[in-house]
């Protein structure tokens, strides 16, 4: 994060910080942007992490966010449904409602996630305060169609990332 | 919908119109409140909607509606995958992003929506000046278990309903 006390010199120090996203507790009004990358839905509990970026945000503070999209991880397989010959049949819709912990794997390790639905995100954003200024689902540019990835429109068939963009009163 | 300016009477005379949805056109500030339940994923052009409700309510107006969920609406068959026995294996998802008509059938009928993601719903709110009070998604309840509904538990399983709270500035 970029320490607004610092952004009035030429080469503004960066400050690294190991610690957890539930953890942070910054001087109130300390900073104008807050951005995260695909982290939040490794964190449990979301709306004491809404309170705790409001209260390090100013007036008319961002908070700008990816995660992965509820559709995504609602049911702990994240993956399509196959057909007889290997083929997408779909996407597997399951569990919308039952938020909380999901053990999943990516990329051959085992990661914990936290699944929770549209509406937790986006009260978990009102309730700290926010006002919503957009939301975006990701999905396939048309670009993306190319041999090299077969499987790029794909991604239109369901949402694998929500984008949030949200700013405090 | 009731008008303002009958709102004084102990009797107000309630009005009932026979239109389409997209062609209401009230005097500007008419309304404090909209409501609509369940109607709006027949409507193409949402986007337009809002603007013509935005321009009949006041300051500070609420405008509160249902409509059938994105996840609900994204695959045209709106059903489960099922087994070999029969049992709901999963809900299908699949279209996300292919937004536009759904030929549908319902108890017997076909019935043509209109499908739109989550953040088309959201966007197209904010982008008529409503901020956004609250959403909810349809789920079910612990009463809902019971023999004479043998699958109402499953409404959990993905949710059917998309409610939502805005209001004017």
């Amino acid at each position: 994060m970029l320490d607004r006390a610092r952004t009035d010199t030429q080469d503004p120090a960066i400050q690294y910080r190991q610690l957890a996203i539930e953890d942070i507790n910054f001087p109130a009004h300390a900073f104008d942007v807050v951005i995260s990358s695909l982290a939040l839905h490794y964190v449990r509990d979301f709306p004491a992490v809404c309170r705790n970026v409001a209260a390090c945000l100013g007036t008319g503070g961002d908070f700008v966010f990816s995660v992965e999209h509820p559709i995504y991880t609602a049911d702990a397989a994240q993956d399509w449904c196959y057909g007889t010959t290997g083929e997408r049949l779909h996407w597997i819709m399951d569990h919308y409602q039952e938020e909380g912990r999901r053990d999943t794997h990516f990329v051959g390790e085992e990661v914990v996630k936290y699944h929770r639905t549209v509406a937790t995100y986006i009260n978990g954003l009102l309730g700290a305060g926010f006002l919503i200024r957009q939301i975006q689902e990701s999905q396939a540019t048309a670009g993306m169609a190319n041999g090299d990835s077969p499987h790029a429109l794909d991604e239109s068939r369901r949402p694998m990332f929500l984008l949030v963009a949200a700013c405090t009163r």
